[in-house]
This record gives structure tokens, sequence and C-alpha cells, in this order.
């Protein structure tokens, strides 16, 4: 079908979250008729990031310098923690462009089912960096899923013995949605947490 | 929102065909996170296959040899081309495993409105292929799309001074199809190539 260098690309490729074989094969096609132009720097991109990449040892974050440039900018606000599972959610959050505090990722979500403990997650640095005496606030920033909402409760047992103020993002109707399809628990936290006009 | 070799790489990514910057972020993120298991392997995979693919010079097909691994299999019918548009097209026929003849890819489609002609196209290796005398059948197996068969009929009046047989691929019910659910053309095809039960 193709030399085993290609089959061995295709393989991997077909690994990423969104791909498939099918993807990844076309996706290996569009890299070999453009050699020069996108596969050449491609490599070599993927090459320089897996080299550099860190995690940032005050946030968990990854990045290519340790500590990360969110907790080295000194124009962002120490005195606020975000706290999120996942890089991803971090990076979420920075594109709003609307959150100029620092961050602490977790690395996980706890989960009775899939055995993920406190120990598993990067929860002592953060109770840490809540006692330390900087941080004002802790916003717990998991996703509004039944384990999300159940770490952040678990986060808030254990940061209360630090006095930090903790809140957590607002629930509501989303921008640009119908009520008639929203689930009726977003829609009864809406009501019960209207705002004046 | 992350170093700038991370966005970098996302925005190569996203170039990919069936991935949008959103799918390049979680592919980005699946491979900062298992550095050592899949990012390396995948830059060096990436650098190894660009440095090694070539076009072969007998039929235009893509791989890490010239001529490639199908015009040099002993095991191959030599009189037996199939002319297809691209690489990916091959793929496709190799994955059957029914077809032992050789290839020839165009690297296109004849196409007045992409200013695509004749001379654009890997065509006069093909003709000089067919005119040396080894091949006895050329197959014509473009797509069964008005500028595939415009390019079947041109290549038709090409080869007709070879001499050699030219046939096209079938038309018809698709396996697991319903006729139903069936484009009229396909099952006009269908019914006039009908063969003996």
């Amino acid at each position: 079908m193709s030399g085993a260098e290609i089959d061995r690309l295709i393989q991997l490729l077909a690994k990423l979250p969104g791909l498939g074989p099918r993807s990844a094969r076309r996706a290996v096609l569009y890299m070999l008729k453009r050699r020069d132009q996108f596969m050449l720097p491609l490599g070599d991109a993927i090459g320089e990031v897996a080299a550099a990449i860190l995690p940032c040892q005050i946030c968990g974050n990854l990045d290519t310098t340790d500590p990360c440039p969110i907790c080295t900018d000194p124009g962002r606000d120490g005195g606020l923690v975000c706290v999120i599972e996942d890089v991803a959610d971090l990076w979420a959050i920075e594109r709003t462009s609307s959150y100029s505090g620092k961050y602490h990722v977790l690395g996980g979500i706890l989960s009775a089912l899939d055995g993920v403990r406190p120990e598993d997650l990067n929860i002592p640095a953060l109770i840490a960096r809540a006692a330390a005496g900087d941080v004002r606030e802790v916003i717990l920033a998991m996703n509004a899923t039944v384990e999300g909402q159940s770490t952040a409760h678990y986060l808030t047992d254990r940061l209360a013995a630090t006095g930090v103020k903790v809140s957590r993002l607002a629930h509501g109707v989303p921008i640009g949605g119908e009520l008639d399809y929203l689930d009726e628990g977003t829609l009864a936290a809406a009501l019960k947490a209207r705002r004046p006009f």
C-alpha cells in the first residue's frame, strides 16, 4: 500500500483525538504533497515544542518555560487563582481575554469510578499557594458535571482552613441560548441567580 | 494563551484537512501530555517521511523509493495500468487487495474551470508507457464526476493511437446500497450493465 514509514506515520496520526485512520490518511497525503511548505516545518515545529515543553512548577500549566509566562507576568493579579481541571480549560479561559488573574491546573478531576483520588491531583500545591498569604480569592472553574462539582466541594472544604475567599463560575443561560432548548437545571439556576436589569 | 511555538504548531496543524483551530488545539494538548510516548515519535516520523518521500518517475506515486515499490514489484502485472487522479485513489484501490497490476497517477483532473490543461497532468508519460509495448490494457479509474469522465474521454482519444485496450470501472449499485436511495443515473447504469445471475 505504501512505504512502512508512511504507514507508521498514518497509524501515529490516527491516534490524535478527532482523527481516525481515514482522516489520518488524508492528512498524510496532504503533507506528502506539500513537503517543503508544510511537512518539514510541521515536523520541526513538533520536535521543537516537544523538546521545550515543561510543566510549570507553580501552576501546572504546560508551556515552553518554567515558571510559565502566566505565572511570571507582573501584569497579572497574583491574588486571584482560577482552578481548572486541564490545560485545555486554561486555554479556553485565556481566549475570553477577560481574566487577568493566575491559574492552577489540577491535571484531572476526582473520580471514584476512575480511581482518581485527591493525592493523584495537583491539590497539595494549591492548598500551599492559598495558605502562603498572597492569594485573596480562589475561583473554582471545574466543569459543571457531577464529578466537577464534587471536586469543587472537596476543594472548598480543603480551602476553608486557609481563610481565602472561594468562588465558582456562574450558572445560567448561555449567550445566544434559547430557553426552550435549555435543560431544566440550567434554567432553574438562571432564575435563582437572576440579576437586576 | 500559550507559548509562541505552541501557537505556531496549532496553526500548522489546523491546516490539515479535517482539522480546524479547535481540533488542532485538542490535538496539540493530546501531544503535550504524551511527550515521550507520542509527540517525539510523531515529530521524528514526520521528519523521516518528509526526508525520504519521492515521486516515482514511472507512475507518479509518492513513496520513499523511486521507482516506487509497486513499479518494482515483479509479482505485479506490468501489462495492466490503472490510471487514477491522485495517490489517495491508488491507496483506495490497494486497500481492496484485488488489483495486481500497476498504476499511473495523473496528479489531478482536467478542469476548464480551474484551468487544468492536459500538459499540467502526468499524461505524456502515460501515453509513452502505453506506446512502449509492454502495456496490454489501461484501466481508467477516474472519479465518476463530470470532470473525471471528461478526463477519461480525453485519455481514451489520446490512447487510441497506441492500440492498447482501454477500459473503465463499472458503474452500478454499491454493495449494501438500497435502490430507493440511489440516484437515477446510477440505477440506469446498473440496469443497462446487468449481468447474468
